[in-house]
């Protein structure tokens, strides 16, 4: 992994020392259980544990010796034998194989990575929660499609954020349990002869702390693994979905958030005015790097018989590889996260602007069962609604003419956008006004004809001077009557 | 595919009846080659062609033998033997292998589907040529990082899309190329003792309007097909960037374009003010698909030895779907293009809202070059250009206040949402005023100390008391100063 | 689907009729949770319930609708209300928006068409099973790397295949019980004003026969279904891995197994002579086809906000193919289980063939114990044996000179197939009596020179002369000592 | 990428004192097409590309600035800028913008990269082209679907894979060109107002051994390089194939080859005897990561508007780690190429073994043309020769119970061995005499009654008794006869 983006943690886990510590505790591990089954005596046992644990390998004497004999197990195993006494250097790897010292230990670096992951995770989640509080009360404009849509607290797109990230967190721990199963049946999965036999793999694998996957080849099936792999990467995507909508709350205009931007920072060699979301744009990158890792990991489940060596190389270069990029995005995104800039002021813009179109789910409901008292399909409301939506973002005057005509030089544009700058800004008219004074205008737009408006405004009319019914209108576009039962999402989630 | 993305066209191509008829081709040019080496009589040839002209394959009949033979290609030459005079049957399919009627076969399957591509990819580039020039002079403020970056005209964004698809259509165009080359060498590839020979596939590959591939074994090599599938999913992959744009152009607030929109069309279910940006979202899941497709074909160079079928499967569905996804993207992306509305008045909001950001850049070499006339560096250019974006954009009285107070509960929101709705909109102040009147304030938000804000002020006080300077300050931030080179971009990319 | 794939169940679960049946379902329960929460009539929802089922939806209308208004789901309501007495119509899809329809709808499609899946996976692990018994002790030379390693039943070979596909469909099925979690929560996800809320939406997907996934937006969050993708997709890539063994074992040399071969089979239409994997080659490129389905899935994590359509296209294809091809496999393996050709005779042969090398593990552990007691390193007893591997499979006499000397045209290699097919076989020697018989020879392919083989000689010599030693060393060349330990598979994993 | 598979090429292509120096290009080219231009003095030129030349940028100090103000360019010309005097730093990325810098010399490094490949690819290529005629006359039994198919010299097979391998290789040779187009022209691709225009552009690309494209936005448009990504995976593909191909034939029975193995190596550190096959398994893996990098970089195209960076991080990881694969596959291969073992006495032993049925398409065809004088249909042959083929491979006495008498016991098993062990080899019949001498028997695994069967011999009793049949039918089964086209392969692809 490009050392920008590299996590020590999970670095440390994969680099030799690591691995080829992990490679002994399995040795020792069989040695034990074979203690334990009366096989070796205590006294050997205790001796080489000790005499590895005071010498620890060489890497690079092993390194070079692999070089000569092209195979890194037994290259390790001469390296670990010469500073055994003769007469026990047999007992290390002693009728096992390869895989079956390092399929365990394989495991065990899922494992420890997963840890590091979670861990992060887990410190992700609370800031989540946190922001969730901080934030429930700011309300702002959902979207749908990128269109506004109806009003939800900050907190609330927060806790959507959140729920996703434990939903892909879950999966990992449980694709990471799956890990905790493995083999030690020798080379093509059945013993042999003498020597090894399922009592000795069952208690190795308990000093390990795993349990017996039976029926193994020489190694164990991928698919066992390939789960983790999977759920790393899914948690990958769910945090490429919040930096993308992090990058749509943050678009120039109004934005209703920012990345931390450091006192220093330039946004751009060129433009001095930047801030740019660089952090969640890499984070995109980054989640489409997961992906490609987990498409080599999933090719490879197809090996050759009782085992093969296809899938090797890609699982040196793959597992830590996703595992850095994992940790990258979890980090990342918490720094986003703790440091973001947050625009209240601009989200309450944006309700405004939105001419109270915010409401029209409800607002349709509204007039749907009043219009129905009159024997009044339910579609006219629906009509009347989107009649009345499009007629307020109706552009006047101006705007107008500025929406038709398009300048046809660098003048004109320039002379336009000089007009425009002086050009003073108009109230902005909203669905709720505009529909109880039944101010409904036509549109070429719409299929509904000139004498449907004046039906429609004239039902309206009527409806509008009955006792009680502009202060229920009214109300539906409050917030409090909107957001009410909101209320329900924090007190599931956060307690 | 769905009926829904399926390309009647296309479906046609990819049909048993057109696939039949192309094996007759292959079968027929191999009769014909023979008639001009002088080794099958013409009027063997004529008679042959005639009866299979006269007699299509019976397509029912060909399913139910092959079913009973497991053998597709086997049972379609018993299908066309059988209405065949007995002495001439043994003319047809004599001494080639299977793959030697297919695989000329198939790759005309490609020329065909691509032809059909090419077709609508040239519409949508006439689409888009005639949109530039539409649009030649409407000017938006143009996007790095979503943030406002420079002015452009929406002309010149829509020709950076059509240089793209040009690209991506010329990738087509070379790929499909290389598809005219085939083979019809026998089961290995070596031709076999008698019967069939370089002479006899050179001859019949050239009356299909194809080259021969020498060194092919029972099958072309994949890798010779597999850069078209590339090809179709980067052009797909071009209209996604596209898609991508044309939805964040879309967004509500202050949206640039919208889609087609039919008068009767209802963007939502519930909320009938919407209209959504659905064609554009559909493109973006159809990229996916495409690059799915790639995916299974890139895995299916690996065939073992002279031939295997891992491909056959993969080919009968991925190639056909992914014609299908490439040309129901060009054909929905044409719509889009075509009915699209354009509101140049937002696009004019959105420069007057930047605030003279939009001019950073020659701003900033502008003070520069005059600052380094008065020994200062550079850097100060840089600051003084972020310090008056930052502070041109400082919410100031309720719109402060409304930023740092967040309400506690639902009633405090609606009652800030109420405020809000009254409050009067404030006059927008931008960077060349704030700046040529030297009005730079402090913010803790930058690494600048309040001296260096007051000198900075200083030295822009001296600076725009020079005489010309204000002017051609002031120059800088239009127009007709800004876009004056793009009008090569139109002359190179439209003439 | 391409039809030749297709598998009917999966079809009629995702055609229309059974896909509008199933929105059916969900409205009814949102009504029906509504009548228990006493906001509807009980009657009123007896009436809806007995209009629609008596009123199957008209699909063709449905279409037809949807083409005018762009909206597939209202197009249903509408399609739907129209059957309705007017008063009742507004019951219909009341507050509520198109996805709260179409989530539960959805993983129902995934629950149905998994218990497809699993119905005919559970058919192949039987199938699996009884194979396992049967050839419990038709022994077979296991291979890594494609290389000869150590005897083994084909029963636990087959024992293999069971577990990895046993874990598999658990994977399957943990990833459909994920699917049981839905939403009924409105379009940004938080219920909006009022008519729905968190107790009616437990009351119907509690009909529904799901729980509630708080926290939704307007749509389930995607990395929910991911996983099942992923579970079938690595169900058949296990199969893929199988198909691959089969292969393998069905070479031409000496075949171990052949795929089912119908009587009038034509396994080729040039060469009469093959029986090709034909199935099993199918398998593989299914597997490719299936990952590149889940690589469409899981790039559909990222949508933007409170929901976007760009999972929509992806999810009309991918999903119900992804189960097309998993069935698909699942089927032609069982056939090719089901009806394959097994032959003992070859697997014997090939035993006889790899002269003893089968018990090098054991072999090499026999002799590195013995020469310990003389003080001689255990890497003595590796090269020993090595080395006798490498003799015993020396070519000698013509075929000593057919590997030195290539034929320098077709004549020549005319010839020497002339006089190979007269060249008498010669008895094949094998590592075990040639070590106990003390013959290593020199060879240059390996770093032991003249004297080392002559040392090891001497001490083969002495060893074998001690009693009870040459009894003891044929033993572990015995199946039945080398086989031993193999019950312990069958017991474990057959009851 | 893992040291193991890192190319130190390019490694130090990719390595930042390379990446920096190329900026430094690109940085001099723009100052030094503007001298050309006139807008610069020459000697400020020479002066800053002296400095710049006499002082490498300091890496730490680089990144060090990066981390302070987190942009990567401005910190490099931060960096550079010390170097030179105050008077000529302005002239240093004038009014150019990150991009500007970075894109000529991010595709340079793809066309040094590129370099290295095609190195590389020429020496397998030669290589291929060396064995192809060694091999000419070394006659081997191709294969389809793992099969016997027909014969082919080993040299033909060997120029299958170089004419493969010179498609891929002519890929990325096409692909490479197109990236030797680039972009000088501002931060959202227009120019801006001043100081940077087209022909500065173009002058500086020219410089740099580059031509314009003209419509970039500030970026390149990503679909400019993704060919040469899929160009590397498809060369990687096609080593893959040949990989496979490699490892089929080297499998353990009678291999044709095997890898170069070392006089020290150890196979396998429990099975002495084995000589694996791991350099083609570990290429194998590599194709799936060459997959999984082109998978990510094929993502990347999408990109908002005039840019973001979503494609950078992958760009930093996928494209190195891409190039190291490549020229790991192909360094590797190269290697297994020159070193491997061939076994010319094995492919006549397989010649041998197939019992004559590598001529079985000739055969038919003979058959099937004096048949068609009797009136007998060419189906006929056909069956004719698959029965014989049944026939000739049906095993006998001991064989025979072999095959259908699975032991009980693992003692039965033993005892089988043994047996097996002592039954003398019996003398193979073949398809040749066996057809000539009519001795067609009855199976009931075709469908073929007992009476056909009779008819068949008599029929053949018939022909063969007619003068010079016989001696064209053994013709027909010679190497001189089937292989006497090949020539022409040789003649075409060595030449």
């Amino acid at each position: 992994m490009d050392k920008r983006y590299e996590n020590p943690n999970i670095a440390t886990i994969w680099a030799n020392p690591a691995k080829v510590a992990r490679w002994d505790q399995v040795e020792l591990a069989v040695i034990n259980a074979r203690v334990k089954l009366g096989l070796v005596e205590s006294v050997s046992y205790l001796t080489i544990r000790h005499v590895l644990e005071e010498n620890p390998a060489d890497i690079d004497w092993w390194l070079a010796r692999d070089k000569e004999i092209a195979h890194d197990l037994q290259a390790y195993v001469d390296e670990r034998r010469r500073h055994l006494p003769v007469e026990l250097q047999h007992l290390l790897h002693d009728r096992i194989t390869s895989y079956d010292t390092q399929e365990a230990a394989f495991a065990q670096a899922f494992i420890d990575s997963a840890l590091v992951v979670m861990t992060a995770a887990n410190e992700l989640q609370r800031v989540l929660q946190d922001l969730a509080k901080k934030y429930r009360f700011a309300i702002l404009l959902a979207r749908t499609h990128g269109q506004w849509a109806k009003l939800k607290s900050f907190g609330a797109r927060i806790l959507s954020w959140f729920v996703e990230l434990r939903e892909a967190r879950e999966g990992v721990l449980a694709a990471v349990e799956g890990c905790r199963r493995s083999k030690l049946s020798g080379a093509v999965g059945n013993y042999g002869g003498e020597g090894l036999d399922p009592e000795t793999e069952r208690l190795a694998l308990e000093i390990l702390g795993m349990s017996t996957f039976v029926g193994a080849t020489q190694i164990m099936p991928r698919v066992v693994y390939l789960p983790l792999a999977q759920a790393l990467s899914n948690l990958c995507g769910v945090l490429e979905k919040h930096s993308t909508d992090f990058r749509l709350m943050a678009r120039s205009g109004n934005p209703l958030v920012a990345e931390p931007f450091g006192k220093k920072q330039k946004g751009s060699s060129a433009m001095p005015h930047k801030k740019n979301t660089i952090i969640n744009e890499q984070l995109k990158g980054m989640a489409r790097m997961a992906r490609g890792y987990v498409d080599m990991i999933e090719e490879s489940l197809d090996t050759w018989e009782e085992r093969a060596i296809e899938q090797s190389s890609v699982e040196r270069v793959a597992w830590p590889d996703l595992f850095h990029v994992t940790m990258r995005m979890l980090n990342q995104m918490t720094a986003v996260f703790k440091g973001m800039q947050v625009y209240p002021d601009h989200m309450l813009k944006e309700i405004i602007n939105s001419r109270g179109t915010y409401a029209s789910d409800e607002a349709k409901a509204f007039l749907a069962e009043h219009f129905s008292g009159e024997g009044v399909e339910a579609e006219a409301a629906y009509r009347v609604i989107q009649l009345a939506a499009f007629n307020v973002f109706e552009p006047r005057g101006f705007w107008a003419e500025a929406r038709k005509n398009i300048p046809g030089n660098l003048e004109e544009a320039q002379a336009l956008l000089e007009k425009g700058l002086k050009e003073p800004s108009v109230a902005v008219e909203n669905i709720r006004d505009w529909i109880s004074n039944a101010r409904l205008e036509y549109t070429d737009t719409l299929d509904i004809t000139e004498e449907q408006v004046r039906d429609y405004n004239r039902l309206l009319k009527t409806l509008f001077l009955r006792p009680g019914i502009l202060e229920k209108w009214e109300e539906i576009f409050k917030i409090t009557y909107l957001l009410k039962q909101e209320a329900y999402l924090f007190e599931e989630l956060l307690t």
